[in-house]
């Protein structure tokens, strides 16, 4: 069992903040991007796609973020309206920021990679007079994203809404969405990471990601240390994910519980962790166990990594269900 | 006439100096971006498509300019070579930088715009250390982009480029393309578009772009003080474009000679000026008779605006002699 | 009463982290800087000046720094070891920074100026590969002064070393020293200083510097209400300065104590919060009732100010009991 | 002779172009500077220093240059006033730049150096809307020194303040003051000082100097060649500094004049080019004969070593002559 109290009054289920970007998906697979001719564009971003995936499911979401003043930012707004997205939370850079691509390349489904556009984004111009309090305040929960982290304004405004998040109870998961491109060196960005994990209420991120966090612990690579670390500071569940092997997350009452993946056919390995956590948080805000959560997540990363997309793949209820009923599980130990 | 003594002892015709990129053409026509769902790649830049240009024309073509060191750099190397363009004066950045990328609007025919990427990106990095005096003196001419000169060090790497052409007698082609984007203010842009044309033998631009040069001088708007300008210095031709209305060129030795446009089916208007400008200095590399050589242009320019790409449409000498044979020319006086 | 565990196994008392600089104050006094015409030069900066006058004092001490490769960056580290400080945590930058400067303005002793020299200086140069959790294990004490948060790398040095000292219970002060002119604006120093006061056990500022923290909070400028806000944190003891007014200290345990100031012929005003700090934390060092150590900092910082430097004026024990004993104190309530 | 055809109807005789700094001269000699303990403050900046030794001796002098707007900024502009320099042509930053510093350490009269702070001076925030065609052509004269070339802005101003010069025939003398550390790569700055040095009428550097100016040519090192390159595009006289071997001037008439330095007791190196440079350039302007020129650039700078500072100590005519009536010239062949 675990102890989330997302607070009833809220008119806001979930508010991402961080990254809204464009994927840029070559439309030829299994070949190098030298030799691809054309690519399908869609809305990205690890904590978008989350926040897309929780809508699809019902969830009545938000966001926090800032979009270039072009055509490529009205896209993503828009695109956000389009799937119930709240939208008053997403600013409009001044700067002639851009928005951040990321072109992927599908060499095989096992040999994916992503060439990314980074400089100048508009999603780093996130800054502290860009987060509402009264905006935060009327959701139950909100998520962070690693990535926001990366640079300055973003990375103060991010906690400055985690700030805000902790005043007003609203509870806080944290996608660790560790991208080693955005930072400096990685004592910095464990800095970071520890500073924000310290105060949330559900940590998820793979093993190499925590093992970033735990570079100045004396401890390593032991999942029940790494969640016993966080259970002392503000953690109630910490899910530590370990690619194809599935996923174990740990609660602060003492559950521990493991999921494996599902067989299907990929197409390319991107968006399984966004799919997966959009669906865990939403088994977690209807109050489900924490396996039916888990399983839910992993059929959920399924269905998406078996499509083009990653945002507009991301399914509803009644095609996890759907999913579920016809798919046999790989469980590991 | 005119007098402009091309070498006939070099194993090249022309080299290109500057920018090279990716365009990110719309696959969907006369809707906005935020409408448009894929997009086709191609190779890009106005200097690359003159050099692409030329070697579709027979010309014995070379590029001196710098490339990202990521699949989109090794797209554009392998195209230029597969287009007969010597790559031996391309050099591949190795600071992280990204190509420039141009994605294409097209809401009409006569309504295109551009969303351009220009942060970080590897053809400004070309420096002096990059520019090869042998390679340089092998040539016959060296064609300038302007939108080099607009940071450091590719402006300093075409200065020396500049250099090295006076010392070895190469014919020097300035063609202007001014863009504003990519420059601080407009004076600053003066001060290197002058010092550069100075010591050009042709300069090839839109009216817009010389006003913009002639901003320190008294006289405005006058096509033959703006030619008569540069003949005090180094110029034999001076072409002036105006747009629909046609082009008018100037030669030191006091010819003028007026060109209009052939009427076609336009499908965007992106690539008219590259296309002119290679075919142009096709004609004057061949010794043809100025207003030959304009029509050359004219006609090479309207086959590429009735066609997707700029560099990929550029056409063989065959194809603009069969437009020729169909086309009406509308004159203007 | 306080409780904060000095730990007796330790080789160095107290070990200052941050800003170390040069002064140069102006010759000659009561007149704008424009009409002065030499300059004394010390070492300076608040960290610099109060672990400077610990040493003069009889503590132990070191500091974690990082000094620029020339003259200025070499007589800091020559004067620091004349001083008895230990500077085997103070690095040389190698990335061409300087040393920051502070030329002093004396117009009159109630209008002083400080005319900044802060760009590119090697003290925010400090970064997470200089912190050594060895150093700071040997120390009772670690000295955060906030100027050092006020960029990166220097504030992820700061964020590394405090959680160094947490894990090897080393007794953090925090003299927030707010700089305006560092920092980007207000909201964001406050986020950054609010994440370190979280983890300090004893805090030192003016009541302007609290404003500025307390911005997110729905009270404001109310002395008890500021202490109890970290009280709830990791904070035992929080003083809160009033300049001409004194200072008051409120302990976790729920003493208040208030303190007055020395008159003294004042020759300018810079150093004395410095010269208070360093002689209030050798007063609770030692175990002294809170009033005494406030007595101490005040007859401290009334001998500095009436002296040309800040760091050479550091007076001895033995100077601060004779100024005691012929001083007339104006106690305020 | 020399064929430099000085306007009469000027208002000014020269207007220097460039840096405005403050030089801080340790007080105490023959010492590291770890050792010194005060500095006194005064105008520096080899155009100012030019300027200002141009002043004392008579010519109506003006200067177009950028100070901060800060103690040190109205400092300069009132130290030049003083010295009845026009200062209309003196911007005030509005960035928060910083006056730019030069603290010199004497180690000995022959080892002597400068630790220099440059980051975010506002010299180089000179712009070309700074500088005023109006105000130059009054001028019978304009002094280009070779360091405002370091930056953007401050390059653009120059070339621009340049073309106006050109336009309005004033001459222009060319003080190349090359400083490494100033600039990027020494190919980039040969590019730029080879653009200026092809417009100017009068060049005068070290032989070092002009060796960095033709890293791009055949030949090295001969004087004669140098000389003749620069008469092949606007100069009409070269001079070629050998250090404690004097001097060379060459002219494109083909007079060739050599000059040796005085014996003097030498306190500082610094300086002795700026006193030569305004002293032959007073000569220039009132018509002399080139080695009466050379010989009082050569007094000059005997005086200006002897002393403390560098614009402070520049002599009167009166100075020099009597220095002339008691000085025994060492010549060198």
């Amino acid at each position: 069992m675990y102890n989330l109290d997302f607070k009833s009054d809220r008119s806001m289920d979930l508010v991402g903040i961080g990254r809204l970007c464009i994927d840029l998906n070559a439309d030829q697979f299994n070949r190098p991007m030298e030799e691809t001719t054309s690519f399908t564009k869609y809305v990205g971003g690890s904590p978008a796609n989350i926040a897309i995936g929780a809508a699809r499911l019902g969830l009545r979401s938000g966001f926090i973020g800032k979009v270039s003043d072009d055509q490529m930012g009205r896209f993503i707004q828009q695109y956000l309206q389009k799937n119930n997205i709240d939208v008053n939370g997403v600013s409009v850079d001044d700067t002639g920021a851009v928005t951040g691509l990321a072109f992927t390349e599908i060499k095989s489904p096992e040999n994916c990679s992503i060439l990314m556009y980074r400089d100048n984004v508009a999603d780093l111009k996130l800054d502290t007079t860009n987060v509402s309090e009264d905006y935060i305040q009327q959701s139950k929960a909100l998520l962070i994203s690693g990535t926001a982290l990366a640079a300055s304004p973003s990375r103060e405004a991010v906690f400055l809404a985690l700030d805000y998040a902790k005043k007003h109870g609203v509870i806080v998961f944290f996608d660790l969405d560790y991208r080693a491109y955005s930072w400096n060196n990685d004592k910095e960005t464990a800095v970071y990471y520890n500073l924000v994990a310290e105060k949330c209420d559900v940590i998820i991120g793979t093993r190499e990601e925590f093992d970033m966090m735990e570079q100045f612990e004396n401890f390593s690579q032991d999942d029940h240390k790494t969640a016993n670390k966080w259970f002392d500071y503000s953690a109630e569940i910490v899910v530590i994910k370990h690619g194809s092997e599935g996923s174990i997350a740990y609660t602060k009452e003492g559950q521990t519980e493991r999921s494996g993946i599902f067989k299907t056919k990929v197409l390319k390995t991107f968006g399984a962790g966004d799919a997966y956590a959009s669906s865990f948080i939403y088994g977690l805000m209807n109050g489900w166990d924490l396996d039916q959560g888990m399983q839910f997540g992993s059929a959920s990363a399924s269905i998406v990594i078996s499509k083009h997309s990653c945002s507009d793949a991301m399914p509803t209820v009644e095609e996890i269900n759907q999913f579920l009923k016809s798919a046999s599980i790989s469980e590991k130990e």
